[in-house]
């Protein structure tokens, strides 16, 4: 080090006389600016169903879900209470739909992805098309796409229904990108069947006329039957990943690239009693369990996991997965897109 | 509005009860999280030269640019004091380099983009090339590459040389993927002549054997007299944009895309006397003024502006620009590859 | 027209001198080399099963499928005769594979498709993994890749199996890039079982960890039940296009484009007493029909058609497509991708 | 080989039986159908200027450029006479334009390079732009553009001009897409100055609202000046590759990839007394001398070449380039762009 050619005090009167310039020195905070390592205020937490279900369930007595717009609970990190974040970029909650209701119709720059948790009866209308709501299954709602949740009457068979909401509102926030608008009437007009989508896009085939105009799969239900054969099927078969498991990516079918342009979402399987080796990576990343129980390793911390819990894994903090006796069936999302788009990834595997 | 099925009250104790599982109401805040419009706390503002070149002069008096590191001062946007950003994603400096002197060589995982503003006798080393810095230069220093600064000695020619560094530091530090690294030596030895990228890259041809390693152009110093001369030329044969002028976006020619993955480069004229029409977009822009002197009105702010003044304009802002009795030159820059791969740019233009 | 300024005799002669050194006058074959519409030497023609399936049948005594490596009948245009050709880029040939008998292993670089025409217990091996082919399935063996063939023993419920082959052949050998290898052994070893590349990537998933080494779908058999699953769907429930009726592309589900990428593949459903509006195209296409009976005009010809018949469109020939009294469903594959990259595909629906 | 279990006597019966479905045996053609090695009927060859300057000089006497449209001698590979092709894909013709002489203007779907080679005077419009032609220059006609070539006269200066003219003639008619058409002028408007192009898109820099609509490289002039710069800094400061000496491709800057969607286009320096090593490539190449004297080695043949002479590399011919006494410089066109986009290309470099 150098004999500094001036005094801290002489300093200290500089940076305050350009400081009403706006004008700050970059020496001073190099170091926090430009971090050797990812340093994030995301902390690894878990929310486990059990502690979580009441107030949930108590949330439909509170408030009607016309009147909340969206009737959710949102999970916030708790490094970052008050940014109803749950990562740096992203957003998750639990949104409550009781028999009978509607979530008016509206749309959005923020992408969601809904992951359904518990419950029979409810549907969602993106852009003309309403889809069943079964558990495991996940659906899109694109940007900028006009959506409205609802469920049938309880004489129908509805029953309360939980889902997982995904969105990167964080992000859009920080990349000032954000408009939303309401639709005139509680639900939009429903102009193609149920399934409609599925039989266009989901077979391995695409119409012969299609172009893209959207960077969201035309898909927007992939459900769980579908996924969860895939897995089963793999993990008989074929060779099991020693930090993954088996794991699958969701593809956008007509360009094979991520489902949704800013979230990426995957589905993997832990075979019973599967001991996961340690991994990190840039992209934190938000598990919700659908089967099984196990335990999994965030940083320095152990925690126990069984259906329906989530949990999330800041950037570059160590995890490792482990199986209890029967299989284990974990859905995660990150914003993987962005940082693959912008060439920021980096990971790396502990052998 | 429905009637509230519970009382303000009973809500505030529920909330307080919830917040303690690190859950929260997705409802008092969803007009904020998903906002109408975007809704910054960036703000117009505008850094003349003339009010700032002594504070970055006495800089030099100040700390050694070994002790600095690098011996800048962050242009701060008045809505974020204390952030160290000019826009919410984008960071600016003006950086001193003094004859004789050398910025100790590292690399980092932030883009970097060097805009010279004035003096001669700098040179900057990337990847084992260096190059000379000539005032108006667009000079880039690609995610995680070695990169050094130097100065010749005041015997050999070499004068205080300032220019204008653009980083993705907020957008790095939010995505939690930054890291970062110390040289062993203070200069990374020369293994390319100076020149030598420009020569591979910069006709409109390519080595028949090359293959993009790289997100970043492989140009690495666009030469101002280039840059000019294509200004010059369309300005007087071709139609001039009512709203922008003659602008040009700098390209990697490997790929025609932007020159750098997370920051978009551009450098525009306004004929002598032009009268610029008024639009908004969503990827708030910094700008530096090269030569002449105009008006910019930015939202509610009007600003003169003279050569080497820096001006920004936050997202969603409108902006219309004039000139004065001469040509008018800017360079700017912003996240548009960002908002560009995420599909999430909005434009409009007043007609 | 100008006076020639010398006479045809003076022409000749000059034609006659330059041709010793190789050289010919373009103003003499302008026309015919740059034509104003394609002049193709393709023309319509339809192979009827019941005429073909007695030569398939004999050819099963004539020869083993040892012998003959590949005991396939080409299908050759009528319009070029002795080329192996059905269009000018395209070859078709009917495949016989007897119970208990194997088509030795080899690759090339012609991709080949096969669509699977009559009967049960045939499978196909491909870069060690094996399908059972099924009437109606769409089958890839991918360029270069190792790939035989094989029928289990007629005590095991064999029957004689017949397919269709589409190649490139034509293609690639204008290109000059062909190569082709036996395997040192009749059948290759099997790595991978049955339906693995099916689950991998038949789901609208795929491995995290997958990185496409290939320019085809790694999906290597599409089933029927898929494809007509979607097809009956869509009929059912959308509106259905007057040209093609329902009319979906197989897609690499790793990229959105093309199955293969010299190849492209459809089927297509014409509900039952459609008549389809004329178009042309300048992709000359072979059509396989699996289910129905019905018309189709091709430029100045008719032709009845029925199940498993084989007919050929030229390029830019007016087409158009009817179905009798039930459901039709159509196989069909032409050089699209070479055009789509090459920016060469033309078009044109008469309303 | 098992015996036949029928004599050749039977199967000819049967092939001339079948043959009257319009069918053939495979197995008879297997082998050349499906090549081990690229077996083409281009063979090497090389027209040396001198030898044929005097008959392209003759031509001008012969007919005039309005007579003849264009007023080309066709260079025809001596293994393909009578068939307008130096390879099996590609055209090359040499074409004249006599001082106040018009070839009027046309369009096809075609694509052409013109590569010039002696004169001074001429000029092409292409799409409302002229541009002047200089030895050494690489122009392009995209698919589908107007076009129209010219030659001032000679009292202002005008010489006979002859360029290199390579097409995609061969290529097009197999793909069976040509379609074309005659301008009802001689000669197109202009409306777009000389240079407007090359301001645009020639320094690195593209319009900011630039949207590609072609496949082709928005500049069409790539003079030989800038050209002839990049591989004289290169030759000097950086490594010489042992086989290719310096070789650049041109590119399209808006993509950075081939400048024409169906022809890659090179230029390459050999330094004085290089002796380049062996190599073969599945593009057949046509390669044009600008300066120097040399000798290239292709398959068995060893051609002597000197300026302005033209000679012709077949597919998976080994090839190899070595100078005299002053640098050489080379110019060169293939189908390369058509076998990446398939993943046809095979190289192989002889250490």
């Amino acid at each position: 080090m150098l004999k500094p050619i001036t005094t801290q005090t002489e300093r200290e009167a500089y940076y305050s006389r350009i400081s009403k310039k706006h004008m700050a020195p970059l020496w001073e905070s190099l170091h926090s600016l430009v971090p050797q390592y990812p340093s994030t205020r995301c902390i690894p937490a878990i929310w486990r169903y059990e502690d979580v279900r009441d107030a949930i369930m108590e949330s439909g007595d509170l408030i009607t879900s016309e009147e909340a717009v969206r009737r959710v609970l949102i999970l916030e990190n708790p490094g970052m209470t008050g940014e109803a974040s749950i990562t740096q970029t992203l957003y998750a909650g639990l949104q409550l739909i009781l028999p009978g209701e509607v979530a008016p119709s509206h749309r959005h720059v923020q992408s969601a992805l809904r992951f359904i948790i518990e419950g029979s009866g409810a549907y969602t209308s993106v852009d003309g098309e309403r889809t069943t709501m079964r558990p495991g299954d996940f659906i899109i709602t694109p940007s900028w796409t006009w959506h409205d949740h609802g469920n049938i009457s309880e004489a129908d068979g509805g029953e309360p229904v939980v889902w997982l909401d995904g969105l990167d509102i964080p992000l859009i926030s920080v990349l000032d990108t954000g408009f939303a608008e309401n639709y005139p009437e509680p639900e939009q007009p429903i102009i193609r069947s149920d399934g409609d989508s599925y039989a266009r896009y989901g077979h391995n085939m695409v119409p012969v006329r299609h172009v893209s105009k959207s960077r969201t799969s035309p898909i927007f239900n992939y459900p769980y039957d579908r996924s969860r054969e895939a897995l089963a099927r793999l993990a008989t078969h074929s060779p099991v990943d020693e930090w993954d498991g088996v794991k699958l990516r969701y593809v956008d079918p007509s360009t094979g690239g991520y489902a949704m342009p800013t979230i990426a979402t995957f589905m993997q399987l832990l075979p019973a009693n599967f001991r996961g080796k340690s991994y990190r990576s840039t992209d934190a990343t938000v598990f919700c369990v659908v089967e099984g129980t196990g335990v999994v390793n965030i940083g320095q911390e152990v925690f126990e996991f069984g259906p329906r819990d989530v949990f999330v894994m800041p950037s570059w903090a160590s995890i490792s997965l482990s199986a209890g006796q029967r299989d284990v069936v974990l859905f995660s999302y990150s914003d993987r897109p962005v940082q693959d788009a912008l060439g920021l990834l980096r990971e790396e595997r502990v052998p």
